[in-house]
């Protein structure tokens, strides 16, 4: 029984391997990621069982990819590979800041084999997890990539929960462009991810955070709401905490905020996020767990190189004992 | 005065930083590469004045090939920077062999700002140089680049000598598609480079090489014919020489092969033949030195990694009097 | 339906990770390895399912175990942890050489996980593969890892072809030590790997290796008994071929060797080979097809660093085609 | 038409490749640097057209500094090689501190080629810039460097605007020494960088900063006088800010600290001060820019590895607007 | 004359050459360590006459371990060396932490050559130094190992200072263990290094810290006892003081922490805080200067990777200097 | 007692880390080397008791260098620091090569702290050796350097052995001027290591090798003569063998050459051989085990990066024993 499929676009990040500047450096660390890949992975380091379906192209790289979903423990064997001659993987470039100077990325992810994802292209035999999740970065990438992520969505409504994250991205579309086309999946959303600044940018809504995410429920029948807090003191220490709301309890949750964080990689925290917080819902079906899970799978993410997550359960377990003043207060396991 | 301008795109070439496998390795070397950015990179440090006119998107990554550029000494005023959102530098991923495994070479090189370099767009202030060169290349990366190249030789015929390297690519075109595109051009070649294989089943010639070389010349008027010779007796020792028809004086040149080439790199050799060959043409008006320096460029790069070549002109002839057997026969320059 | 399963010990492989000795180097590169573990992943590359059962400590390591595991797509289900304080993973250190230095390799093997494997912490849903597969390190490894290896093949033999390579290990257990155990073995094996100095020196047979191959087939009921042929030229250069013989249509298979191959990492060659085999038997049912697969493989595995091979069935495939004549003659795959 | 062109020596920094100290590391990062080559550099990154003279080896670490020069975008026909065979590029070994360890230079410096830099060697055709830039380090260097500086300076006075920074060594002569070289040269300067400990302790200046810049400029006719503040918290935590003196305006211009600096590398931060500064006074004819400028070019070299600072005028220019509060409040450029 | 003979288990250690964690990375940084191994090196570098008694496995690592002890000066001559096939070498891997991860370590140090040094195997000719130094991990390490330390604890007693940290590993033995073992070794030191946490948990001391040490000195006749006081901020910024009594001026001794230590590697601190304090005992016959010699070298040890510290006596008294106000203010040593 | 005490110049050296060429490197490699340290830390290696006397500077570089001696064996006891403010260790760039580019070195050791080594530093307690060494190099580095050389040849010529390397460096001095020193020296030496080359061009000896060197043992009252024999078929393939001749037993001994030698760092190989013929002299009293010695260290000093060779008593043995066609036949030491 899979737990969680994901779709989404697979892609390579290149960055600088030592601390020089992009345009100076002579040498790149290679890591894959994409926002669903990158919950997929955290969601299997803590035990579930999870694949993904993505379009890659059949040549050299796919082995590339392959490997790091396998390593991770994502099943792979949903993968759609594109034959195509101008068959191609996304890349992007990432530079890490330093205080005064920001992170930078820079995209090139046009005419990837992803945005040729079409509907009919999906595999026959996908099974039917307990949960789907995409993002709103899927429905930016192309219209096919759309189609494809809105027929999943239909597809598994009602026979598996459904998972969203807005995961907005100015450098793809609009908010204007985004909007409608969202507007339209959230009566099909069961387990919302959402930031403040969309909630009140894109959405016009106004107020405190526990009424926007409680509207959001109300008007889209929406299980849980979830809204992460992150305050970057500089590019490398970071604070993080979030708020959920549950409407089945019509209660909110959160947690003292992890302080002081290091961020050694920043990019992925926010999906290490969702898969904690997935699997508080999936293993122990409260949304309070799901808040701690997912605010230690992002802080421990920010400590780790590369968009993907690295740990695993009784990591993060210990993570959380500490957080909450239990276990151990050596500074080392040893 | 431009000795030297040369039309074409620049890729970026990302390479296994170890020994590792692309599949494996989670590190990459960056280098940028091209043709006609070989060409001009390998004449600039024999000292000739080069220049490229190429087309690059402006985002972070034009710096990383402006620097490059300018670090070998090639004037980067005449790059054209794209703006669009969907810019982007081609990428070709390159996997050295080791035998029984060959090299190999994985093309991310579609819908590129280089494809989409029109003539409209080329630099009004252009300068006229001594020699123009383009390759096969160019021709084939779309049809756009195919009209600037055409534009540019027909701008400059007549004003400057024009090279062209037919530069053979199967990946980007069939030679069905390529041997029209080519013949239109050859009336107006000066100095051409052509492989054997090229001249035998793209145009069809038979007989031996170098009445091949001479029939071209006379065709179409060509003044030299230049044709390397290169033998891989492993993906790590080459043997490498050449054979040139001028018309002018109705001879060939050749000279014994570099043997026991220690091939580190062979990317790009075939590029650092040409430069040799017009710097040969250019700065000594010799054949025999355009052989001769082409052999040698053609050697030392081999010898280092990456698509540039990384030499000087003392260099060169010091590897020029060794092979003649003059010189120091000492095992090293101390 | 798992196509191999194999038993033996997972090794962490640690050497210099740049040019400098082990006694001056401050960076060792990580691998991990393990007979049976080559031979699974090689298999698994190939597109067969496989899966591995061994013993690995329950601590941090295990993680870095099971990714390697899972990236070359060896199922990790059936890993047996072991979480006494003492548990350990054995290491040993391999210092590459350069003529005239031999490599070298220092054991630290002793008192680990893998040699406290006793049968009745076998996984009770132990899979019954096609084929099992498991080597005489095993069987030297400890007492309690014989008596697992020994009812692992009891337990298969008659559901499950039975594959064993003799693969001895002076330094493990000496000839005559090691006879009568394997003597024991071998009425139960279908497919025997075996080399003409353990033919010769442990069993002290005498004559060709044709004869000696049959004899071991007639004697002892063996379908395939398969002999590599190795010649190091230098710890950098080695050619590679080998012999098989086949019980059922009492022939024998062999081929030109490989030449000059280019020797990064010899280590787990001959693993590779019993991968490459394996894949013949399996899924070409043909034992000609086995010595080719075995010896394209093992040439590769000589060209990447580790134990593990890295690589595919198409590129397999590219390099018999190669080997014997067909497919390009391009030296590189561009 | 150059718009910067600088006198200095070119040195050679080598500093331990990762975090190993000095004595220990087998591995050395390699950056060239020197203080006005640092101004030049950071000056053309701005776009300005700048140009340096210097006397170099002719041997082959010429083209290492060739390369790096050109790469930035400095001219470098006007380096001089020195082709004595005593020859030498000046060194220094850099080791990064950690508190409470500080950062430690060890200078190598004696006898360079740059050492024995005559007038009667300056290149014939030096272009008269708009600025002449040159720093005390210049004068310290030798008798011969100091002749040359002098001539420089005699020679564009009047002509190009002449700008000093005083950058006072202790290692390299004292005050005393110091101070009456330096007094004989106020009088020609236009443009001042001086440190407020220079001004206290070698001109015995006292008062506030502003009185003390006020009186340079008004005793020596110099047009306007800048001084850094720094605040080292750490040395990987850095304040920086400056105070700039007017005397066409008589006012004096300032800004916020940039607070919280990650000090990954902060040699060289105070020679990208000046090149912001006289970027702010040549291409914005603005005092009030050019510390605008100043401060964040500063701010930014210290967030990059090496001597030279790695920036463009986009980034800077995003840097100030973040500063001054405007543009996107984003952490990441995205 | 030797100043400090120790006796302890040398061990490899093994940590992420880069920010991967353990599970990720392919490379690995090799060190090597062991408490007692670090206080001699200390000592060494602060100019004192140093030597170590260990048992190592006589293979090809022993080289490795020998390189290191010398390179740091302390004369390797009364090492042995284990020759049986089943030597090995302990070893611990450790992945350095990132807020909120803590750094953790894995042991694997069961079966080594150090656990199976007997006290017959003590060289015969081990020289008496002025003070022998040993930690309670040695007696933790085996029987055998700790019948050894006690062995030298006796012989030296009276002879030779007797110095000893109690440095309880909860992962080696138990409190209930320990205490008996240590309890009856303490009549014979003089010099006690014991943690806050082992005088309240081990040896159930309550009441200010100050009564306990002296409580200790009096029941047991101890010289001085010396404690550490270390304040994680984050696994990357510590505090660090300490605090001695001396029974022979009924004394205490502390100074001011050394704060926003910048923590690159915080192993091996508190060995570095040894050797410091001993040096203090030794050369300058001084509780105090020991107390201040002894934070210094923790700090400094604090900011270089591995075990061993890395300084000198030069750079601990500029460190001192400044931490109490003297000397140059400056941020460099230039 | 120490075995050999050696006299001459420490260097660093500094050579790309990977394989780019010197120009483009932004890495390098440290090492330190010097003619005679290599033979110091080679007789070392093989076990002779060995010290090394030289002048270096008083800084952070004096660690660096210490280190390495002691870490190789070699006492630092007799190193000669030097205070001044122009203090200097030499250094020379080494570029490795690949056929057809020859390796290359760019000396810069010019008005070094060992340059002004004058015999009235020479440490008072220097103790008498079995045997002092030096070489050319060291004659030729300084007018001072040569006095302290021909000091300590005076002073323990009848005391100790006097061993002499030729050595000749055209780019330190002419052969004009280096033969009479170096004859006025050749009467106080025992043994003396000269090329064929030197032999031949400096000292205008001609006929064969043999009557050439018992020509000098006669005429000079040497007692051993060696000539290395080497051949660089490129720079990575090496044969290597030599030839002595006795004067005690007016024999000759040479052996077989060691075959396609991997060449990874030929650099010192002269210096290894000169290490293991000293060692063959004092350790075996055998010219002919000198000749076996000092073929083998040269052949394996080959093998490892650095000027130092990187070896043990038990491995040069092993090396013997393979090339004389014992021990075993295993490609690997497993």
């Amino acid at each position: 029984m899979t737990d969680i499929l994901t779709y989404g676009e697979i892609l390579l990040r290149l960055s600088p391997a030592g601390q020089e500047r992009l345009t100076d450096t002579g040498t790149l660390a290679l890591n894959v990621g994409g926002a669903e890949l990158n919950v997929a992975c955290g969601a299997a380091q803590l035990g579930l069982s999870t694949a993904m379906t993505a379009r890659i192209p059949q040549n050299g790289l796919a082995g590339a990819v392959r490997r790091r979903l396998r390593a991770s423990g994502v099943a792979d064997s949903w993968l759609v590979e594109d034959s195509s001659p101008q068959a191609r993987l996304g890349i992007y470039y990432y530079e890490p800041g330093a205080s005064p100077r920001k992170p930078s990325v820079i995209y090139d992810r046009g005419n990837t084999s992803a945005a040729g994802f079409r509907p009919e292209e999906l595999p026959a035999e996908l099974p039917v997890p307990r949960l789907f999740h995409t993002s709103g970065i899927s429905l930016a990438v192309s219209p096919d990539a759309r189609r494809t992520a809105l027929e999943l969505i239909r597809r598994f409504h009602g026979k598996a929960l459904i998972s969203f994250d807005v995961n907005y991205r100015a450098r793809m579309w609009s908010e204007q462009e985004a909007r409608p086309v969202i507007e339209e999946l959230l009566p099909l959303v069961d387990v919302l991810f959402i930031s403040e600044e969309s909630c009140r940018r894109m959405f016009g809504r106004t107020g405190p955070l526990e009424e926007i995410q409680k509207g959001f429920a109300q008007e889209y029948g929406i299980r849980q709401v979830f809204t992460t807090r992150r305050t970057a003191l500089s590019p490398r220490e970071h604070c993080f905490t979030s708020l959920a709301y549950d409407s089945r309890e019509d209660a909110w949750f959160s947690e003292d905020a992890y302080q002081r964080i290091e961020a050694i990689d920043r990019i992925g925290s926010g999906d290490a996020y969702v898969a904690g917080a997935l699997y508080g819902l999936l293993a122990c079906e409260s949304v309070r767990q799901a808040v701690w899970y997912g605010n230690a799978m992002a802080a421990v993410k920010n400590t780790v190189p590369g968009d993907l997550p690295s740990t695993s359960l009784e990591e993060i377990q210990g993570i959380l004992a500490a957080h909450h003043g239990e276990g151990s207060a050596s500074e080392m396991n040893r």
